[in-house]
Parts: C-alpha cells; sequence; structure tokens
C-alpha cells in the first residue's frame, strides 16, 4: 500500500509518499511561494531530485499535480491511482479529536469549527484535504492531529485561570502540539528503558524552531508546555514563550500599535531573534556567542526556561525514569543539552559530558552519567512515521487510541 | 522614635505607628473610599478602636490629618511633632531601586519615571509622599520598594524572549513583587536552620490573594513568580497568573472588547475567581469544594500551579534547604499546603500532615516529616516590620543593603 501524506499551509505544502510493504518512505516532496512568485517544487527520492523553479503554480491543487507528476517523472510512482491512502497532518484539533480519524464532511466541518483557535494554519490544512481529495477522489483520507497526544492532560492542567465564558465559548485552554514527535519520542524511550510505554514516567523535550516539552505519565501526556496556541512555553526561534500576560497590552498602550500586530511580534520577531535582533538558528547563536554578548544571553536564557520546566515536570510526575532530547535543536546541540542540565545532582540528572558531545547523528543514544537516577536520552524524532502508521491502523479499523496502538517502531 | 508607615493607593491607605523605643507597632490606621460617597477611617491601638463613618474625605490630606487626628485623640500621640521619620511602600521601584531609599525630590521623580509600569500603584504612592511631607515637612521620609528583594535576580531569569526596544525603551522584565514578605521570610527561615541566610538555599511562598513564590540562593531571591507586573505567575484570588500570551489578543478578536478591558479581566475577574465565578477567597472556596465542582477544580488548580512552580524552583537552585509557607493562605490553608505538597517524596519533600493540620495560628512551624530531605515551615509574615526598620536604618546610615543589614527579628 502506498500512501501519502500531506502537511499543508497556506502558501507552502509538504508532503511525503510512504510504501508500506517495504516500511520506507520512498519519496518526499515540497511546494513554495504557492500563488506568489518564483514558486519552487522539489521532490526527492532514491531515483534522485527534481527541481522545478521559477514557475507560476497558481493554487494547491496545481502544486499537488506538479508533485504527483514529479512523483510519475522520477519513476517512483507509474500511476496516481497506486496511491491507496492519504495522511493529512491537522494543526488544531482542539477538545474535538482525541485521536487519529477517518475524514468525511462532517468532520471537515468539525475542523473548520476550532479554524479560530489556530486561523494560519486550520483553513490551509483543509485546503489541503478538500484539494488532494478532488485530486484522489476514491481513497480514503485520514486526518492526524498535532494536539491528540495531549488529549490526556487533566484538566487541572489544561484549564487557565480564566471565566467560564472564555473557556466554554471561545475554547481558551492548553491542548499542547508537536504531538506525534512527543508521541513517538516517548515510546522509543520507553524502548530503550525496556520496559512499556505505559510503566514508564518520562519528560521530551522537542526542541527546534518551535519547541516544547511533555510530562508523560504511565506513556500519557499529562502536561505540555505550548498552550491554547504554540506560543506559550520554551523560548523558541522567533516565539517569545513564557511572559507576563500583561505585556501585550503594555505593549500596546506604550507603542500605539494594535494587538493584532503586537501579537504578530509575539510570534514572529521574538523568541532568540528578539533576544539577539539577527539569529533564531542556534548554529548562528553558537557560532557567534564568544564575541556578542547576546548570543551568550540568548542561549543562557534559553537553557535556563529548560531547565525550569525540567524540575516543573519532575514536580508533576515526582518519580522520572528518563529525560530524552529530540527535535533539530535538542539531537543535535551538545551545547544546549549540557547546559540545561548543569547543577542538576541534586533532582537525581546527571550527564556524561563526552557522551553527550561525541553522539553519532541520528542515533538513538543515553547521554546519562552511571550515577545519574533519571536516564537522559537523545532520540531523533520521526513524525511522518506515526502520520504514516496512524493511517493504516485507521483504515484496518485497528485504531483505538494512540496509547495502546502496536506502533511498527516499537 | 516614633515612625509613621504609609501605604497608599489611590482611593485607600493605610498606615502605621511604630515606636522603636518598645519595638512595637502602637496604632493601625486605614482610610478607605477617599473621595467617593460612604469614606471609612479606622484606627486601632492599645486604647482602643475609633472607625470614623458617613463622613466626606475629600481627598488623601485630609484622611491623613483625619487619622492623625484619631491618633491624638486615642493617646497614643500627644503631638503630631513625635513622629521622627515616615516610610513609604512603593510598588514599584523598576530597575531604578535596589534598596530602601530616603526620599528627595528627585527620588521622587525617577518613582514617577517608572509609573507606566505600576499605573495604579505608583501614582498613588507619590501622592502618599506629597501629601505626608506636606503635613510633615521637617522629618525623613524613606522609600521601600515591594521590588527591591528582587533585584540579585541575574539576567537570564529577569529577562523575557522579547526585542531589545520593548526591553530597553519600555522596561519590560521581571521585577518580582512582595520583597519585604520574601525577604523576612527567608531571613526567619534561614533562622529556624539554624544557619546565616547567606548559607541557605529556599523557596518562599507567599500565597495570600496575590501569591507569589521565590527562589532564595544563598539569602538572595533569583527568582520570582511575579513578572513585570503582579500577573504573571500562581493563580491568585483574582489574577490568572500563567497564561498562553496569545490570549489577550485572541478574547479582543472575539468578543470586540478593547485591549484595556480584556487585560483588566485578567486582573480582576480571573484567577480563582474566573474559575469558580463566585469566590476568590480562599475561606469560601474550601468551604464549598464538597458540593461545587468549580471550587474543588479551582483548589486543584492553584495546587497544581504552586507544585510547578516548587519543581522548577529545585531545578534553579539544586540543593534546597527549606521550603517555606507565608502570606494569609500559605499561613492558614492546611488544606492547600498538603495538596501542594503532595506526591513529592522522590523531590525530598514530605511533610507531617498531624502538624500540618494542628499547628497553632501565627506561630513558626516547622511541618515537614522526619524523613523529609527538605525542610518545610509555615512562617506567619511580617512586612511592617521590615518597612519600619529599613526606615530606621536608612536613618542611622547603616543600612547598605538588605542582604547585609542585621534586622532585629534576626
Amino acid at each position: 500500500m502506498l500512501i501519502l501524506t500531506l502537511n499543508c499551509g497556506s502558501s507552502s505544502l509538504k508532503c511525503q509518499l510512504y510504501d508500506e510493504a517495504s516500511n520506507k518512505i520512498i519519496a518526499k516532496a515540497a511546494a513554495d511561494r504557492i500563488g506568489l512568485s518564483g514558486a519552487v517544487i522539489s521532490v526527492k527520492s532514491d531515483n534522485g531530485e527534481i527541481t522545478v523553479k521559477d514557475k507560476i503554480i497558481t493554487d494547491h491543487k496545481e502544486a499537488i499535480e506538479s508533485i504527483l507528476k514529479c512523483f510519475k517523472d522520477s519513476a517512483v510512482l507509474k500511476d496516481i491511482n497506486e496511491i491507496e491512502a492519504a495522511g493529512h497532518r491537522i494543526v488544531h484539533g482542539g477538545d474535538l479529536f482525541q485521536k487519529s480519524t477517518l475524514i468525511d464532511e462532517s468532520v471537515i466541518q468539525q475542523i473548520e469549527s476550532i479554524s479560530h483557535l489556530a486561523p494560519l494554519h486550520n483553513p490551509a490544512n483543509i485546503l489541503g484535504i478538500r484539494v488532494l481529495q478532488k485530486i484522489l477522489p476514491n481513497i480514503s483520507h485520514v486526518a492526524v492531529f498535532d494536539t491528540a497526544f495531549h488529549s490526556s492532560i487533566p484538566e487541572k492542567a489544561y484549564r487557565y485561570a480564566v471565566c467560564d465564558e472564555w473557556y466554554s465559548k471561545y475554547k481558551v485552554r492548553r491542548y499542547g502540539f508537536h504531538g506525534s514527535s512527543h508521541l513517538y519520542v516517548s515510546k522509543r524511550t520507553a524502548k530503550m528503558l525496556d520496559k512499556p510505554a505505559s510503566e514508564c514516567n518520562m519528560i521530551i523535550l522537542h526542541v527546534g524552531n518551535g519547541a516544547s516539552i511533555t510530562a508523560v505519565e504511565n506513556g500519557l501526556s499529562v502536561d505540555t508546555s505550548m498552550g491554547m496556541t504554540p506560543l506559550e512555553g520554551l523560548i523558541m526561534g522567533t516565539r517569545c514563550g513564557d511572559i507576563d500576560a500583561s505585556v501585550p497590552a503594555f505593549i500596546t498602550k506604550m507603542t500605539g500599535k494594535c494587538i493584532e500586530e503586537v501579537d504578530e511580534i509575539l510570534y514572529k520577531k521574538s523568541g532568540l531573534l528578539g533576544i539577539t535582533g539577527k539569529y533564531s538558528d542556534r548554529r548562528d547563536i553558537e557560532a557567534n556567542m564568544e564575541t556578542d554578548k547576546l548570543c551568550k544571553m540568548a542561549v543562557d536564557m534559553e537553557c535556563y526556561r529548560l531547565k525550569k520546566y525540567i524540575g516543573s515536570y519532575m514536580a508533576v510526575l515526582n518519580k522520572v525514569d528518563a529525560l530524552s532530547f529530540t527535535g533539530g535543536v535538542g539531537e543535535n546541540s551538545s551545547l544546549i543539552r549540557e547546559k540545561t542540565l548543569e547543577n542538576l545532582e541534586y533532582l537525581g540528572i546527571e550527564i556524561d559530558k563526552e557522551k553527550n558531545r561525541n553522539l553519532k547523528r541520528g542515533v538513538e543514544t543515553e547521554i546519562s552519567a552511571s550515577s545519574s537516577k533519571i536516564k537522559v536520552f537523545v532520540i531523533p524524532t520521526d513524525e511522518e512515521i506515526v502520520l504514516t502508521e496512524d493511517v493504516i491502523a485507521v483504515l484496518n479499523g485497528k485504531y483505538k487510541d494512540h496509547s495502546s496502538y502496536s506502533y511498527s517502531f516499537l
């Protein structure tokens, strides 16, 4: 069975072609600047790379059709009817979706009904569904939600201390994101511990351009740092993370900017970019931290915030078996890991600095010292495998929820 | 020496008369609804109570003059010239004041220059200074700042991940409040530990209508939950504490309310009042939690947030000697203390439930179990003693900073 997975943004999209038989991703593709000048399509497979530049791509339908044509041109696909199922990554499932779900018209309408919670993402995700349904009308489409893994978070952790109207009517609460990544890494961490996930307490740190940390109790998410939106929590590439809730009103008053503009600054011009004034990429920041004190401070602040969340979730979980880093930065920055975990031996966390510095890229590695009560791992994430396996499981009718499902990577 | 201390709000004020010779507060007074209908003045001393009701009090000057007259009427004072010094509690010292300071015109102007950071408080505090200077022009006036104890917080903890303009120009950063209380309780906690404060790591939980928690390292504040304003952090009587920074913009969009109104709701109609829809007072909430599930949830949420901050500050401090509760709720609610500290034995915190439930009101008490690695105390706070002693110390020229000064309560 070939499965096409789609992650659709407002002017870009990414998709992958997965072959169930060989258990492999056989092609990856991306389209950028859809509907804008200078659109680009790139397709990669074992058969080579195709890049289409300076083409005008009017809309998402044209983008997907072009990608499918490239799949045929590079011989990964003979006919689009070989694709037997499609998986759609949906950012926000609100409180409506606790698991991956077969898409019908009512599901689309439900995703639409919570679009106000993710106005930049859900409408684009729905557009992706509509377009792919037109191109591939005879196959099943499955929705996989970024929020679903966090549906086990208890009320005391997902509610904010706001009035009932904001919660009941406008759905202001914590949802959490990066669900497929936290799911994958928590299951792999349990594997590393050689115990069923349902018997493991873990803290998973997904640190990339976006970043979130999740407290996993007996295999289930019980708290996570991103909230109603992906703005809350850790310091990210361009997002502020936690901040006094009075700041938006204060800045509106001081600068005369409208609240929408202030909100956009918190999303796009804050975080590490805000602190350094130049960089959102940790590689640039680390490269300049010896000479640029703002870069040094950005690292200090990011690691300090990570450390505080680790402590916070240790209190939530009481007994913790393991702590795992993942995501582009979590997997590749030994500095961020070392600074985050320094001086935590009273809490039972000690890393082996040599192991931490010399780990092999892309390999699951334990980096804790032998004296550490809590194991520390680096686990390369794989959100795509979760997406494709959820599609297969939903179609096979074997899928009750992500906690009980036996993924092939286990 | 008699010292008058003043805590001046926009339509209310509180003051106390302290006698250095007997080391006692000899009278307390309050004026409410200044400039409004139905103003009330109340004065208490060992010589009895005076309440003046249904009087029109035009302004703060009249309120203070009335109180001083009551002091004379109740014979705690023969003549106002017996007052030899005045202490003013100032909410926001911004990054300008690291310690209590003798007031002159330039100090007033500096406090004025940061009034945008506390628009409800600093102008009223300045008004209090101006009025009392007119009534008592020949004595020294000293400013004691709620933020000063937190001036030792390092940059990585006080900076938010926002752009330099917001920080440098508008002074958006963490300041922290409840300073005199955290100072007092941390010094008393060190005393209970029988060690110099400079050798103690402590977590101080001040839980009242407002609430904040402070990480104290070697006697100095290194992080605290309140931020640029007293809105951030713990769940409070009517304040939301931590929340996704996108919520203000989101609610503005969804309701059509202006950002100022949304900000006011976050301050005055959120927190425990928002959750329960009825109560901000923990006594009401605890009394109704068996029958009202919103009250039950409010307690769960408040204690959960407290627990997360404790873990967070344990990670900040690494080794922690003690954890102390103070403030109206911290001192008097055994339930909040018990629920906050349950299931923390892996972090070294265990309380003796009997001791916790049966402690004598107003008495410093250890409530940790003998097996607890970290001592847990209940310490009644006394912000007034810090205020009056700071006044004396500043006047005597003995005051360098609050960490080195030998308070009489030590």
